[in-house]
């Protein structure tokens, strides 16, 4: 093994110790950070991640309620919960748990969230200020958000880095592309529809994979400089492995481990965007 | 020259029939398209710009009206404009035009058009979709629309072609990047912190330069398989000229002049984008 393994939880225990602060502060002055979690139907992955929401939230002093709906629940239903959540001045951000029953609009669901509590960033509003390079104004995506954080975390220079981002989804892909180029670092989108995406991947400084395919980067592809981030959770016999070749950890400069890299930061991301959504409400 | 030359105004014609087509289609149910261009300060490239959309809009049986306000305007006067007009079901398209003074709060002009009115596609609400690959729901900006279409004119696939863009302004860079990305294409974001930007435009199918540079891309980065965009206005003693080597007509496939390249197009997707509005609205 010739790289320095980042890890997610090294990277979230100072950024913890800060938001236990910040939470203090606001708490000192009658605000007390609420968040509020929608779990609609019965996917196991989201209970998961709803509850570690919860346990990392709990010590930090932050408030936490589950809003749990039943398999069946409708679009209407859901959007009446969120106007609920949107009108109550004790909760501070919203976040509802994907993926949503097939019976729900997802879109008409997560248009319906008042912009300032869309702690994840996914309303069109927050999508459009990262785009625009505007961020100040917006909420960003606690994922991609999380990926920028590990890379910063080894110092490695973002500004004028050739970075190579797999998988142009919505969640991840698109909106950390944004956050590289506004932090002036040329960014190459590969995807299904890539040619030579080996030949990319091999000449860039840092590699994000997202693309949602078990070992999809291979080690040949990689080169000893390189931070490597993989995104990618992907479920096999005995447990789960990322999107990149378990062997780049003998190949490359940095690499985040699955689990335990990028995974484990962007439940940490997740307060620190309920507190800056705080801010932007003027608490 | 061995280049093609791309001429706006050919790609412009088909699509102007087209236009009249829905135009009275429009008319025969009621609806008179009616485009609303603000022009805020004296700025007499604006001028120009407005007076070229009622010079396109009138063949075509849209109706036009100019909203002009002085140097000195506030944002307060303008937002009140903008509330009128969002509220007036005769008018189905704002526009307001850039640069406006600088007493105006640009972001809180732009945020405030109704997003299905906006028809070159800058509220946040439009960008957002735009970024999240929603360009269904979305106003697209006008300029990037039109690269999109000089590149589809050629025939040449958008879908696994290796782009590169020269720009990562708000306006063409940006947006273009989503569009192709949406499309399939492997795209490159070039600005002033990328290094090696010679090998990484030589090493592309499809060159979009946006970067407000006269002759920045030089006929040597070049290659004879290329389509190249050029979207650069530059004032030069004389008259304008692009972002890209006047000599690089000598070398690629396909170009577009300047002027008579991008910029005559991207008139009539403004129109283009006020039919779409119109959908989007119901009518």
């Amino acid at each position: 093994m010739t790289a320095t393994v980042i890890k997610g939880l090294e990277v979230a225990k100072p950024k913890r110790v800060e938001l236990t602060e910040r939470v203090k502060a606001l708490t000192a002055k009658g605000v007390i950070p609420k968040l509020a979690v929608v779990l609609a139907g019965s996917n196991e992955a989201s209970k998961v991640y709803a509850q570690s929401k919860q346990k990392v939230a709990d010590p930090l002093g932050i408030q936490f309620e589950l809003f749990i709906k039943p398999d069946d629940v409708s679009t209407q239903e859901l959007t009446a919960l969120i106007d609920q959540l949107n009108a109550d001045p004790k909760v501070h951000g919203i976040l509802v748990e994907l993926p949503l029953p097939k019976t729900v609009d997802k879109e008409v669901v997560m248009n319906r969230l008042d912009p300032k509590k869309d702690i994840d960033g996914v309303h069109p509003f927050n999508r459009g200020y990262l785009l625009g390079g505007q961020e100040d104004r917006a909420i960003v995506p606690a994922t991609p958000k999380s990926c920028l954080e590990l890379i910063k975390s080894t110092g490695v220079p973002i500004e004028g880095a050739a970075v190579t981002i797999l998988g142009r989804g919505d969640t991840v892909g698109r909106p950390l592309n944004s956050l590289l180029i506004n932090r002036g670092a040329t960014v190459t989108v590969c995807h299904s529809k890539t040619k030579n995406i080996d030949a990319i991947v091999k000449s860039s400084d840092i590699v994000v994979a997202a693309i949602g395919k078990a070992n999809f980067v291979k080690a040949e592809w990689l080169n000893s400089k390189q931070v490597v981030i993989d995104v990618g959770i992907n479920a096999i016999p005995g447990g789960i492995t990322g999107d990149v070749d378990t062997k780049a950890v003998d190949v490359v400069a940095y690499i985040t481990p699955v689990p335990g890299g990028v995974g484990s930061l962007t439940t940490t991301i997740i307060m620190d965007n309920l507190l800056d959504a705080i801010k932007l409400q003027g608490k």
